[in-house]
Formats: C-alpha cells, sequence, structure tokens
C-alpha cells in the first residue's frame, strides 16, 4: 500500500514553537507524571504552540516503553490537550516503534516525530525506508500524521534527503514533517527546497537556525531551551519576517549560549527548578549525570544577567 | 553497596566458544522461538561452550523488552540449558536493563552480558559508572555474574578501561569479565594485563583475534560466526598452545573473510537456511535487509569451497 499525494498543508498542523519537554523524576528516578502535566501546561501557555514529550532532551531513550505510554496517559488525564502533542515514538526495535506510535495516534495526539531505529549504524537507505513502511502499514490509521526525526550526531543513523523523499513519497498524507536537528543549514535548504512546496513541514532543531529556516520555508523550531525559553523564541518565530528579527535572534541565541556551555539536559533542569523553586526538578537518569554545584551557579548567574524571565513557572 | 574482592575464578563460568544466538523470525517478523531453541541445542553440541541470546547477532536491539523476555522463557521451556545462557540484558533505559537482568538471574542464567546505555553520545565516566552500580544495585542478587559488552563501533559509547576498572573494583564479585568487540588488540591487552589476574574474563568479539587473546591470557570468543562455525573455532580455543594453532588460526579466518564480504547477519542466517533446507531462517528485522540472490550465491560458493560443514543441523 501507498498513498495518493496531497499538497495542501493541514491547517491544524503545529506551526511555531515546540518543546521537547523535559521529564522531570522522583528521587527514586521513577517519572513524575504530575511535574510533567504541570510543565506541560505552563509551556503551552508561555509561547508553545504544541509540545513533544519524549523527545532526546525528554531523555525519551532512557524510558522503558511502559513508562512512555503511562506517562502519555497520565498527562492526558491530567488535561494536557492531545491535539497539541506531537509524542516521540521512535525506537530501535520496530514492535516499539509500532506500539507507541499506535498509542499517540488512538490518543488522539497531532503527530509522531520518530528516531529512525539508532542502534545498527551504516544500515542501508533500504533498510530505514523499510522500517518506517512497516511502522505505518502495522500503524494502520489514517490519522497518523509522522514527523521524522533527523539527529546524526545523536542518533548516528541519519535521514539522507533521497531516504526522506522516497519515505514522503510513499506516504504523501502520513509523512508530513521533520525535525532536522543537524545543524546543518544546506541539508534544511536541500529538504525544503525539494518538499516545501508540497507541505512537508520542517522544524529546525535549534533555535539558532529558527531566522534561517524561516526564510527558506520552515515550520518553526523544536528545541531544547523552548524548555526555559519558548515566549522569546516565540516573539521571534512572529517577527521573522520584521526588522527586528536580528535583534530578536541575537537575544535567543545569548540564552542558548549560556546553556550550551553545560550538558543541556541537566542544564535545563536546574533552570526549571531554581525558577520554580523546586529542587524536584533536578534528578536526572544515567548515564546523564547532574551539574556540578559550580555549573549551576555559572549557569544561573549567566541567565540573570540576560534576565531570562520564566513567569508563573513557581507554585 | 559495594563489593569485597574475591580474585579467585568461578570454575563454573563459561570459557572458549560462544555464539551471539541468531533469532529467527517468521515470515510476520515475529520471533521464532521453536526455530531458536532447535539452534541453541544444535550450537552446544557443535562447539559452543555457551550461548548468548539477544546480542548485537541477534538482533536483540530490533526486539522489544517482552520479545526478548517471552524467548528466553521459551527456549528455556524447550530445554535449552539455564546454566549455559548469558543473556545480552543491556539498554538504553536502565529499567529495561534492571528488568531484563532480573529475568536472566532469576532463570538461574551464567551470566548476562550489558550493552552500555547507547542512545547519548560522549556521556561521562560518572555516568556511565553510576548506570551500572544503579543496575547492579537494583538487580540485587548475589548470583547476578555481569559481563560488560564493549562494542564501540556500533554502540559508538564505549567503556575505557578506566572505567571497565572502576565497575570492577566497586563490584568484583558481580562484574567477572567482558566481550570485547574492537577489533583492538592494544585495548585487549591493556584491560588483561589490568585484571586478567583479578579473575576477570575477556572473551575476544570475533575469532580473528582467538589466538591472540589466547595468549593475553583470555577466556575465549563471542563471535557471530560461531553461529555457523563453531566446532572448527572450538578447535582453535582446544590447540591454541599447540604447533597446530597458526593453521587453525587461518582456517577460521577463511570462514569468516567469506561472511564478511557482506552483510554479516543477514550472510548467517543464509548459511543456516541452506544447510538446514529450512528457508525460515532467512527473515531479518528491519533495519537490516536480506542478502540480494548473488550475494547468497557467492557467499555459498565460498563456503562450499572452504569446506565448511555444518552437521545433523539438517531437520
Amino acid at each position: 500500500m501507498s498513498e495518493t499525494n496531497s499538497s495542501s498543508t493541514d491547517a491544524r498542523r503545529p506551526r511555531g514553537i515546540l518543546a521537547p519537554v523535559l521529564t522531570p523524576f522522583h528521587s527514586d528516578l521513577s517519572p513524575d507524571a504530575r511535574r510533567l502535566a504541570r510543565h506541560c501546561r505552563w509551556l503551552l501557555a508561555h509561547g508553545c504552540a504544541a509540545l513533544v514529550p519524549f523527545g532526546t532532551t525528554s531523555e525519551a531513550n532512557s524510558l522503558s516503553v511502559e513508562e512512555r505510554e503511562s506517562l502519555l496517559d497520565a498527562i492526558l488525564e491530567d488535561g494536557v490537550p492531545a491535539g497539541r502533542l506531537l509524542p516521540g515514538t521512535g525506537a530501535c526495535s520496530l514492535t516499539d516503534a509500532v506500539r507507541l506510535t499506535t498509542q499517540a495516534v488512538r490518543r488522539g495526539c497531532a503527530g509522531a516525530l520518530m528516531l529512525p531505529p539508532f542502534y545498527y549504524k551504516a544500515v542501508s537507505e533500504d533498510g530505514l525506508f523499510r522500517f518506517f513502511a512497516e511502522a505505518i502499514e502495522r500503524v494502520g490509521d489514517a490519522r497518523l500524521q509522522l514527523y521524522l526525526y533527523h539527529f546524526p550526531q545523536i542518533a548516528q543513523v541519519s535521514f539522507a534527503p533521497k531516504l526522506v523523499e522516497r519515505i514522503f513519497r510513499a506516504y504523501p498524507r502520513t509523512v508530513v514533517g521533520m525535525k532536522d536537528s543537524s545543524g546543518d543549514l544546506g541539508y534544511t535548504k536541500t529538504i525544503l527546497g525539494t518538499l516545501a512546496g508540497s507541505g512537508f513541514d520542517v522544524f529546525v532543531g535549534s533555535e539558532r537556525f529558527l531566522l534561517a529556516g524561516m526564510r527558506e520555508g520552515g515550520a518553526g523550531c523544536i528545541s531544547a531551551t523552548a524548555n526555559v525559553n519558548a515566549a522569546a523564541i516565540d516573539r521571534l518565530y512572529r517577527a521573522w519576517g520584521s526588522p527586528e528579527a536580528e535583534r530578536l535572534q541575537a537575544e535567543v541565541n545569548a540564552v542558548r549560549g549560556a546553556v550550551e556551555k553545560v550538558p543541556v539536559i541537566p542544564a535545563l533542569k536546574a533552570v526549571v527548578a531554581h525558577h520554580a523553586a523546586d529542587p524536584g526538578w533536578l534528578p536526572v537518569r544515567p548515564p546523564l549525570v547532574d551539574l556540578a554545584p559550580a555549573q549551576r551557579d555559572a549557569l544561573l548567574a549567566d541567565l540573570a544577567a540576560l534576565k531570562l524571565a520564566l513567569p508563573e513557572l513557581r507554585g
């Protein structure tokens, strides 16, 4: 089975700023659904058009499939709207990817963001195509809106432009976009040049590339730093065609630069913990480790100097 | 908690040739427990001292945790002896690794072979140490015999010698050895030079390094090709100190060289399928792909020229 093309862009698709939502853990490292739901609501109220639970920043691959399923159900029950969620559903195992994607579709999620299977390296284009084709066929649901997750530095398995086009051409109503975390604007341009005209939405993986991406026809960004700076990134998104754009880009770059001086995931948890006055946000699962106190102090001082504001996070 | 050292080598620990057992799939790509159990029995009768279900060659990371659990239970029920199994129990998620390792220990397996968490790259030594320490503490069973699985080319996350020593020194009665698939004899020598005297068993990851490894104090090899050539590799293992060793090494290298001309996992499945007269062995899960017919024909011709024999595999 493959699908007939449909070149119209679906108005319900998210555009703008998406956060790969940090996953809070209890002190025993079990996932904390209550804090997660609260953070989701805060993000949606402060600049995020939609959310990606279970991205790289979410430590998704440090969670079991059951933990991911339970967390998604818990935040939906807690009132986070499914229509604004694009959960990460990728896995090395086809059966896991199908199970997680099926759950996302059945719960009414706006889409699903799928990593390639990332254990075997140097796999063939045919093998990766077959993985995605099997996954789509096995989910077997016309509601599925699939986004490909390209992050070659971490996954090590990447989406060559030819592969992206092949998957899109085979399933044009299902495969509707990608997150491009390559940091390679040449790659972004190649994908947008080939597919943006067909309604394929490309989100850059860092706000550093937001303005450049929007100028090439991008759809926004899905960025770790959106966990703490979505409002400012969203201002850039809305003003990308205006004379203010370069200044807004420089401002969000400065915050990103401060965060990137240290490991980003524990850094973002430290920032949320500080602004929420809630040390319960700090734990990360191994193999990640907490920031050293000196790293944390320097980070918070840098961000204070940049006047980073996280209104209403406390309480 | 950490453990007191015990430098005596346990006589019950496996040594010699271990196969990371191929996982057969039905045509719908579901795991085939019956064919797997039959292959395990055949391998134990034809040169393997023990077996590693759920290694890289087993497509373990293309299976869900439940599929791995069910397959292990099924082959044990089918009579494969737990005391000769070292299942692969590594996972990116601590909770998955603990669950799989706990099952292996409770079923009486001889040990467990654990990959590092392999999603995040460039993680710290502290983070990896914490992952293994947490896993060992959470399994919390004095019967656990843990082997570290070093495969930097595929996992991309590797065990620096300092990390191996740190994990071993913290849990010397639990962490009893490793599989070294680096193909880097300098690394193997470093580990053996530091730890072999403490009863730490190093299995090289390819029979190409078996003779060199044995000369440095190694314990044997855990090699993909043992799925089809264990008897010959075992002859080399038993004769490594004899004048015949170099000739036997050259013979097993020739078979390995033929297999390595094409992707190894589908190649080994094709060889088993051919000798068992059972095309049910052929399917691989994506992202792997079957050999092309011409590749398969060339491989079988090469192995026939080398007089590879797989007695009693048929039927």
